[in-house]
């Protein structure tokens, strides 16, 4: 099998790496070739027997959709975005990656007109809808993003059920919810301080929180997140119909039970860690996400998450911190 | 007041002008100046009492969109579409004018760059809906479009969303039902037949009903449509807050509902110029259009629809025949 992971560089593409070197392969088959392309130079993978390839580049640019297709993949992982935060803060640079590059990959399937038609798999997120909401957010509701990113997340939906629809593509996609905790450094997603609150305690340094610990938000593990990817890839469309866009599964929690989770497992110490320090801007944009869904097309499709918090703070400290913590 | 309508050539943006000249302006100002702007040459519309110029263009074309906003008109209704039959057909033109075209004239307006923040009001339509649908689509159902008008229409939706919450434009969505009866020609919508099987058999020629008479589905006149149009202009953000895109009442009915009423208003010899002959592309097209609304929303803000079909056979005899039927 050819697999093509774009945005092969970030954090998800590094776990979904792991999961297929884990596996052997994707769907049972073993991958013979993966691409790993991304604005920065991915690191090479070790142990996936398969041959490895690195591109660095930009999907919007021109001519480079087409570059990267021109091997036939036969699964697309498509994840390279610019985050939320920066996307709000770039209004250009949004657009430009996670609208017209999205765009440029299905136009640059499309038009090699020779029935090439892969399985691509897109990632979406719950940002797609905005408040006002109900107590869970049903499999039904309305996409009225709040956001910039949210918005380009929405029209790649739109755009990805298309191609889907008229067989350029056999797309799905993935609404994740905020993949907590996320290792290494913060990037600049404004919900990056759901995964701060766990990881910098957990590693001896200090944390800060800029919402109240009322605020409730849906949760999983970057475990969970390659799980979602790898099982996209076994789904049909057959089997998915034309509503290929779907709400992944979560844990739903506060700020304080994620506190909690910390404290019964790392003790209060650790969870001492945390400082507050109230900031609008992200309070303002996270008041307007999502805080529970009633994934129930996912769940029938067989889609797994964590079932609880604590769950979430222990594969962390298992997967990143080797069992240890500080 | 400075006026800009994109379409203007169209059914819907004639019914608008007459609507505006009846009304001596909008919202109540005079109108000194009207652009009407389209890909063919829109005719000068008279007893309006405005500065009005015509422009033949392609909203998509490079530099077209800078140019038609440069006058920095107040009110810009964007009628411009491919419909959906032609949209279907021509995979690349419906992208570039439904897609392009509306993107076009949102970053020309953002990058004047000088506080110019017209009113934009922008006729989305039904087709953002896919089936399966509820009995009635309430105004939180979900945009899963079947066709690719509808996915384009649902992408302009939340651009026009997105651009108005950053404060670009002050945006109004508008899902228009289909509107019937249509006068003049047949275009090449789908949905051209609803109309058709009243204004062919009106007029003394035959129509063709390529579906079965048991399909429901919901019609506003062109009358109600511009209606529509014109209260939007009314309409503020903080009214609406970010949710901009409203779906339109109208009068749901089946086929068979709207022969019968046509019978009623017109005799049976009228009605026995239809003639039917089932059309399996058409038919498709159809079923994965939603049949009912509970357009809650918009009948709180003010909108208003016909309430009985009879209305709608009324007003297309009185407006397009003189009173006279063949």
């Amino acid at each position: 099998m050819n697999v093509l992971i774009l945005g092969g560089a970030g954090m998800v593409g590094r776990k979904l790496i792991d999961r297929l070197a884990r596996d052997h392969g994707l769907n049972g088959q073993p991958i013979e070739r993966l691409t790993l392309a991304d604005v920065v130079s991915p690191e090479k993978p070790k142990g996936l027997g398969a041959r490895v390839e690195t591109v660095m580049m930009d999907l919007s640019a021109p001519g480079g959709a087409e570059k990267i297709v021109a091997s036939r993949p036969e699964v697309i992982f498509h994840l390279a975005s610019i985050v939320s935060g920066e996307a709000e803060a770039d209004f250009e640079k949004g657009y430009r990656i996670n609208l017209d590059g999205t765009r440029a990959l299905l136009e640059a399937i499309r038009r090699t007109g020779d029935g090439y038609r892969p399985k691509v798999i897109y990632t979406s997120s719950i940002a797609v809808f905005g408040a006002p909401f109900p107590e869970a957010i049903p499999d039904e509701f309305h996409l009225t993003p709040l956001t910039c990113y949210g918005a380009q997340k929405a029209i790649g939906e739109l755009l990805l059920a298309d191609y889907t629809r008229r067989g350029f593509v056999d797309g799905v996609g993935l609404r994740f919810p905020t993949i907590c905790v996320r290792p290494g450094k913060p990037n600049k997603a404004a919900s990056g301080f759901f995964s701060s609150i766990i990881r910098e305690p957990l590693a001896g340094d200090e944390a800060v929180l800029p919402v109240p610990d009322t605020v409730r938000h849906t949760h999983a593990s970057p475990r969970a997140a390659a799980g979602f990817l790898a099982h996209a890839a076994s789904l049909t469309h057959a089997q998915l119909g034309d509503r290929i866009n779907l709400t992944m599964p979560g844990i739903s929690c506060t700020v304080a039970e994620q506190i909690e989770a910390l404290k019964r497992i790392a003790g209060s110490k650790v969870a001492a860690r945390i400082r507050r320090e109230p900031d609008e801007t992200i309070a303002r944009i996270v008041a307007g996400w999502p805080q529970r869904f009633d994934a129930r097309r996912a769940a029938a499709f067989g889609f797994r998450a964590e079932t609880s918090f604590d769950d979430i703070v222990r594969i962390h400290i298992d997967e990143e911190l080797g069992g240890v913590i500080q």
